[in-house]
């Protein structure tokens, strides 16, 4: 049964009130190839115990930290094969670092880590040690996105002309950092997110959409973000112009003070011949206009997709897939990625799951939004 | 452990080439409380070893037919916990009477039998031997079909007064039975399917949901059947008009030849102050609409829902959940029935949970639509 | 300039409270090439007068009432060339028959009369006077109607197999008829209206969509009419069952407590390659579904529109047109008739334009519909 | 008869191939109380003769130019009431300037003028002068843009944080200018247009719907313009971020090469506790979104909505008014203007119609947007 048997995976993150890591676990297991079998869940060690409780993992699989976990799960014969980080930022690079250096590949949260200079030195970990690191840009996983993609790499849209992506959620309209929401609290604290607020946790988000489905390059970018909600310590609210590689321009606009919005992420390509529109809260339809015949609705699973489309749908059209299924799809092309780590060393990672490279380009991102807005002025990449 | 172990499942059907074995697998997993053990997938050995080699269960538990399943589990210490039924409807009977028998609950797909005697026969053996008997009617399961429900039985539209229902698929289009598509060949085979082809198929789910939701109960309707593609061996096209037990009326409207269509299931209940529209399309929005106020969009996981709308979602909102997340309510309320089930026999299961009760009525529509449409008259339900 | 002048029309009705009189009077001079110069506004003398001054028409063509009308302007030089009936559907018959009778062409709103022995009547009317008689089903005046249209009797969607013809609005969900609403006043009274209320004042127009647009014939049906608010008169709540002249079969619903809609008319129809779905509400919209393609939306004045669509709008794409602009559709063929008739009498319609068919056919669907209803069961056509 | 009278219009441009001048005529005369009596339709007197003729006017009130039309009509008894001016920008100044100093009120096709300069210029003449001054930013005159005027400058929404507008259109993703499509020729031609091509053409629209629904000025802008379609004399694209006089911050796009775009209006606007989204091309219905309960739409005509909204509307719910209804509504509103003037001189233009001081701001808008996209930088207002 070994050739057979599931990846074992161990999470670092996603104790009590947590909402990425239970989202993680069900994403992982939902193809049936992983399974979660140890967790470092929480700081604290009751919590974590209680966390892993809770995933009806064995009792003594639920760490007190990171480090107890790697030191332990090394040495087990039945050990996990790859660490899931889904803890806040300022926890990825460590997590990250002590996870690839003692020989397990790494799923992580993003964004990536803290800042630009971390991103960098988490670039060098992942060429050293030659495993496996992924990135969990949700939105990618989905099939419509990989239509999309499809569409744009495959010129069908002719040149490349102009980009709108939007990403608009209003859950943060009012200091709830201020009351004990704990999604909110560390998100807003400085200390744990790192610099970047809405541009960090959505921001990056509809950059990477932006460049993943295109395939082009963000090359300058002239940002505004600002801090709407009085005494929050980072900011809520982000606007910018881009510049693209191929002499395209976009807007790209982030919010998390956009009030009733839900999690409104969007992404608009227009070519010379046609465009593409798709948004996260109707997934799995992508609309595709053209200047001269009538606009078009591709569903999911429909078999007049692409083959990137087809190849990660489950069900028949119109049995909607959601978020769990798209972040599942990621999980299954990393499963990939392990299993192909049996026969050569080091297995790339396959071409649609985001990894190492996204992760410097987003964490770049950050530092370059962050730092045109500061000097209220365009900069280059 | 063994209080928070998961409770184990043997599946009977979902071999190679099944649509909804592995969904009913993923359903069952998605919130970590179940997980497939065993399973007879097959008629065939060959394929249900295949099949448990896909899935990763144990090659011992990959047995060759389900009594062979029933008699082997009951004697293992580890033995599975209840029986999930997923072959086509002609399995449906055998399978339930002999894993109710043993002493296994079952979970069954719809519908419940293959005609309304076996459904007579059927609740009288799950009356008698006090297990819990629960039937995936998967659209039950919508955090938004819970709201609708609650705005109905809350009396917040006033009195019910119209229901249209349709459930309108189009990949019957063509005779692709003939083919060697295997869900349509058993679908349109009268020895594998029973009586009614579209009304048994999908007529039966849009049935179903309106009395759900409603709380209302069909007392006579008018049915036409129709075989519309040639050489169809059962209808592929079923229209009816209804009468409920307040007065109301209603229409409904299921067919597998719209073509074009996906799996457009949708509801609306036009009551004295106010009105729903839930499609499964689009499941994570719930129009009301008014009679002098503006029409609403309710979102799943929003705050001002009701509580039993609230508490089938696992994400927050804008996140989209789909079709196997509200398959998996349906299992979690299982596992729910289980859990109760150690304290007390036999234990009900829950209210939103169908079961029995919806299977007998569900097999009963099927039963009086067929010779409705014979007689070409109304006919008491 | 005689040969460039504008059409004079006399309107029968619209008085003070009309909602369609004045419709008829913007729709009909839209397009430059009609005026309103003469009418018989109301019963009351000097309501007709307060509503010629408000449509600022000559005061001495504000007529008591029609006959004077007809009496006084068939001797006038600059006379009316045609009358426009908008009254209650009473007057409809002896209105148009004066009118006929005098030599002037009618454009008359729907229903077209009050019964269908009426129908009958006004039919041979019609024959014998060789004027134009048109039967303002404004719905047919929209540019996808007329795409609709085109795409049904081109046979691209093949052969039609199931249509779904539904108008759906909320305004009578209360006995506001008792509370001196003039517009549910007169409907729902027989002696103003007629038989059949809502079947009567929309049903109509969803059965004449249906035909129109698809060019088939209802050979039978099966229809429930019900008064659903207490103490009304009539019936305000119509379904039928429908079957079709080519073996297709048809729901029609219609319904005026449907608490929340506005005027919701809409269309589908089910073919064996395609399909077809229009909305009154989205006019400048249609929905193809194909079997094995993308889900078209073909927009109003797009390039790719059949000729039928292209020659009826005013604006380019993205510049909505909404009702006003489809019941002038109707007016302008109208006049294209007038014109015509200055070249040949008798002077066909446009085959586009509804006529003295099209009024006898859905007085027959009245009939039909009442009559099937009081039967409970299925009546020839 | 005197006093009810219909107002008599002149225009000056609207000839053959014109898309606008048309629509002048339809919108004024579609509630009765204006008339097309006189015209210079055309620079060549042909021209203006043909579309004279096709306008059904006196065909000596056809005139061949606005001098001659303005010379004429000021002797003539029954006189033209007011100019509309329906002519390329670079005619809109001295046509205003000749009609205002004539004695003639003016109603102007937007943008106001060629450039700023211009526009200042205007507004002297139009102070001097004491007759009204009208500008057709027809979108103004859509019901629920009147809605979402009233909730925002209601405070309903709480402090104004964030705006996005959008004006999107794909018409112009080819060079057509070169084809001979009038329509291109001269809105890409500095001398007709002026500086300033998409941003002046349809930038300006989504600049004036922004302060004309928010109550909000425009401080500051930074703005990309682009020439994207090679060859291209002007601007077809261009977005600006944007700062408000309240702090709230905006982002424009305005596009005329975003392939399959019709005619893409759409206003955003962020309050504290509630947001509002209106589209042009699905204008009958406003989206108001809240912190903390459903989502809403409220429908044209519908008794919920403010009385700006209800005044403006002609048909009942469910009756789709478009384009040319909205124009209308402006036309109506300077007929109050005109009716008004009778007993005051200088009467005030209703608060709602744009006036003078909307065609000085709109003026500023493309003057700074096109020098700060020259300077590449913010740019106070």
């Amino acid at each position: 049964m070994a050739e057979n048997r599931k990846w074992r995976m161990g999470m670092v993150g996603g104790g009590p009130g947590a909402f990425i890591g239970p989202v993680h676990k069900m994403a992982a297991e939902l193809d049936g190839r992983m399974e979660l079998v140890a967790g470092a869940f929480s700081q604290s060690s009751e919590k974590s115990r209680l966390a892993g409780q809770a995933f009806r993992i064995d009792p003594a699989r639920a760490y007190a930290n990171y480090n107890e976990m790697i030191a332990a799960e090394r040495i087990r014969k039945d050990a996990i094969d790859f660490v899931v980080i889904a803890t806040p930022n300022n926890m990825h690079l460590p997590v990250a670092k002590a996870a690839l250096e003692a020989g397990f590949p790494v799923m992580s949260d993003k964004r990536a880590t803290m800042n630009y200079s971390e991103a960098e030195e988490l670039e060098k970990i992942v060429a050293k040690c030659g495993l496996a690191y992924g990135l969990t840009h949700t939105y990618a996983g989905y099939a419509l996105v990989r239509e999309a993609r499809h569409l744009c790499r495959s010129d069908q849209l002719g040149t490349i002309r102009k980009i709108a992506v939007e990403y608009l959620q209003g859950w943060l309209s009012q200091p709830i950092e201020t009351t004990g929401q704990k999604q909110a609290a560390w998100r807003s604290d400085p200390k744990f997110n790192g610099p970047g607020g809405c541009i960090g946790d959505i921001g990056v988000h509809a950059f990477h959409l932006l460049e993943y489905v295109t395939g082009l390059r963000v090359t300058s970018l002239n940002a505004v973000l600002r801090t709407v909600v009085p005494g929050r310590r980072l900011d809520d609210d982000c606007s910018a112009m881009l510049r693209l590689d191929n002499g395209a321009e976009g807007m790209l606009m982030a919010s998390q003070i956009a009030t009733g919005e839900g999690n409104g992420l969007r992404l608009r390509v227009y070519g010379e011949h046609g465009s593409i529109d798709w948004k996260q809260e109707d997934p799995n339809r992508l609309r595709v206009k053209w200047a001269d015949r009538p606009e078009e609705i591709r569903h999911a699973a429909a078999g007049y997709l692409g083959a990137d489309a087809r190849a990660v749908t489950r069900l028949p059209g119109g049995h909607p897939e959601g978020y769990i299924e798209a972040f599942a799809v990621l999980y299954r092309e990393f499963a990939d990625a392990l299993d192909a780590s049996r026969n050569s060393k080091p297995s790339p990672l396959p071409p649609t799951l985001p990894g190492i490279e996204a992760a410097v380009r987003g964490m770049r991102f950050i530092d370059r939004g962050i730092e045109s807005s500061r000097r209220k002025n365009w900069l280059d990449f």
